[in-house]
């Protein structure tokens, strides 16, 4: 029987947690670039001299820059993450941590979790409400972020559990995402987060013109392709292309009366619109994108908080992946075989990871790749992708700003989309289009150095990356 | 990738789950007496010929009645309950199973779950809705029954989940109780329960004097106690002076203009009034008794549905019995050491069970027990309970219609309730009037049949049942 679980300091819960040399810590993003938590701990091991651990961190954002100190120091030896941004993108791509990164996806990271590969001795959970018998929630206290999803499978799992929070609730939560008899230890601290970091990367609504004439052609291929009726379920990102598509999905949608069934994944104030607005009858959340769905998903009762377990991982019963209709992912770069890559950009260095980019692809019926032909004068249409996040077999269309290729594979799709007179190329079409814009640019050369282990949702390993030369 | 899950008949769910001779399916209450959903797969098993399956059902009601031709036809070995009445204790008693049965305590079950001792194969989930993903309510649909509470680790835990419904929603659901990820087999069939039957026992206020002078000597325990204070945590169950000793408190908290916290456990519309008037924060229900909790649930935000593993699983970090003020629970017998009898009544016969009696006995500052001194001509208080499901140490009052006994190892409550001048006997005190009432009943003489084994919560064994002589 354990009723106060409230310790004065993190350094106090840790070493109550038992934390040792070679441990593997726990955290997750939904604070994204306004999370003070991870950097928070990380300070509290270095205090107790801890070294060699593993940050399982489900994201990470700039804000989590000080981790390149703590691998040049050996408090951390590596990363187990699903995406990386920022300073400690570039330290792990210049090899920096004493062991290579493991770079699973949204759903293989609780796949790796519930099947033991990815042993979790102690979870924190930035939690920004508690009450006093330790359940947790993320819509109430002053860091409100939404969403826990991508932490659930962690408490599910881990040895010990334990609760930052700025905010301590008198009376019982009024939901909630972690039940107290997940939770061992209760730290309260003066701020886990930033708010406003919690609105972080592109999701404010693009001016670009190239980003609109994608979308418009993305959206031109989801009316076209059969699949838009009512009970459409739909996943996008919140890339440039991506919300745009959105409000045109939205105005298409409204014209045709449809009636869509959910929206998935990470969840922004345009798919919010949507569900207020009934066009939508659910939206499943494993992360709010903005404060906009933070008090959705608080207020509206169809606004549901799911698990990662549910939204991706391929060893459940079944995820919400395998409902999409249709799934909207960007691109760092696309190749002749439609593989994909959102690890790492020509260059050879990190700038994401599949986040659930390879989870929704495997799940929807219609994947469909939006990205400019060329950025920064590099072709994003390429012989070889430099990192595979995604094989070409689970991706169905790249749509542009100049034009659309079909994977040969879908021939009926190629014939609904023929016969809406959309302006269908072959991939290597598009390529050559790229390669006129930009040249042919260098060969990347890397050096022998394994920086980042790239597994599948299912666990196979599908890339290594290498520090470039 | 499953994402259509609806299988014709119970039968064929039965076979593709791969049901065999030996295996344990698991069974949970909610539907109470109005349950046909264990009948219903009974009799998928019966023609599928299968035998010797252990049937681990949390509580077993008299419309279970044709469990006890199963049992002898030797398609059902034995049972695994928390609770049973009406002819299939009978059948127990007498020793019809072919193994003696398992009683766990409504924590005891996730625990044995959770550790692995009690394995379950197929799970069957009386599912008032399910939608098209397989995510399943209690809430919804016509045969709602609320909570789902006893049957949320079985889902976590079983090899196979079948969910058999009476209502599928086109749309996603309001609630979701169990995600689809957990779900294997959705069966439609014509009903699955009668909702009237879920109101059963005695859950209308009673007239009887006797409850009420219990019940109003027990609500003077609280009074007096110290504990009735802002923030009170409270649970008690659904017998006759337990609902009267409500509606005193309900009286007292008015009167003091207090204001509680939770209310726990088993329940009915005397404790939804209480939260609905605002003398309490929340409801914790991991099962509801009545028709009005059932609304209460699908609409009431601080009215909670939680699991058996939160609710009693003394294997968590910490479970909802362990925050409660004060527990009232009722007893078949109770010794003059304070131990508790629930499953059996002084004829040796199976009456009950723990449910979760010595759960929340275990986990609240101050246990009462409500009983009176006598029922048809047979002493309550007893020199030896005929069987132990709650241990001495963890009672603190007895409460009768004539007096109130303190446990002596609660020193500070017989000071509180001295000064509160209340009619403080000793137990040997009360063991006396309750023979002066009935006279010196026959000593019981069992049989060496072994019927049933009493798990404590724990995992110890604390009794063993025998067959009456």
């Amino acid at each position: 029987m354990r009723t106060d679980k409230c310790i004065p300091d993190l350094t106090t819960a840790l070493r109550e947690a038992g934390v040792r040399d070679g441990m593997t810590l726990s955290f997750h993003h939904h604070l994204r670039n306004g999370d003070f938590v991870a950097n928070m701990a990380l300070d509290a091991l270095a205090a107790l001299g801890v070294k060699d651990v593993t940050v399982a961190l489900s994201s990470v954002f700039p804000v989590h820059e000080p981790l390149v100190g703590h691998m040049q120091s050996g408090l951390v030896r590596t990363l187990d993450t699903n995406y990386v941004s920022g300073q400690v993108a570039k330290a792990i791509s210049l090899g920096v941590p004493a062991q290579p990164v493991m770079f699973r996806s949204h759903g293989g990271r609780p796949r790796a979790i519930g099947e033991g590969s990815l042993k979790i001795d102690i979870a924190c959970v930035a939690a920004p409400c508690v009450d006093g018998l330790g359940n947790i929630n993320g819509a109430q206290g002053p860091s409100a972020c939404g969403s826990l999803g991508y932490i659930l499978p962690d408490v599910e799992h881990a040895a010990k559990v334990i609760a930052i929070t700025d905010c301590v609730s008198e009376k019982p939560l009024k939901s909630i995402s972690i039940p107290h008899n997940r939770v061992d230890y209760v730290v309260k601290v003066d701020r886990i987060g930033d708010p406003a970091g919690i609105v972080s990367g592109s999701i404010n609504l693009t001016r670009d013109p190239v980003a609109h004439a994608i979308a418009r052609n993305a959206q031109a291929v989801i009316r076209a392709s059969g699949l838009l009726r009512d009970g459409f379920n739909y996943q996008t990102g919140a890339g440039g292309a991506s919300l745009a598509a959105s409000q045109y999905l939205r105005e298409d949608m409204r014209r045709l009366g449809l009636h869509g069934g959910f929206l998935l994944g990470g969840i922004t104030s345009y798919m919010v619109d949507m569900l207020h607005e009934e066009l939508f009858d659910a939206i499943f959340d494993v992360q709010c994108f903005d404060l906009h769905s933070v008090r959705s998903i608080a207020e509206h009762a169809a606004h549901h908080e799911i698990s990662a377990d549910s939204y991706a991982n391929p060893r459940q019963k079944s995820c919400y992946v395998d409902f999409l209709d249709a799934a909207l992912l960007g691109a760092s770069e696309v190749d002749v075989n439609f593989n994909v890559n959102v690890h790492t950009d020509s260059n050879g260095m990190l700038i994401g990871g599949s986040g659930g980019h390879n989870d929704a692809a495997a799940g929807a019926k219609m994947t469909i790749i939006v990205a400019p032909l060329a950025r920064a004068r590099l072709p994003i249409v390429v012989e070889r992708c430099t990192t595979i996040t995604t094989p070409g077999k689970n991706v169905d269309v790249l749509v542009t700003e100049r034009g659309i290729a079909v994977n040969p594979s879908q021939a009926e799709l190629i014939a609904r989309l023929k016969e809406a007179r959309l302006p269908l190329y072959s991939i290597e079409d598009l390529r050559a289009m790229a390669l006129n814009m930009t040249g042919t640019p260098k060969q990347l050369s890397v050096s022998d150095k394994l920086v980042g282990i790239v597994e599948y949702r299912d666990g196979s390993i599908i890339d290594s990356i290498y520090a470039p030369a």
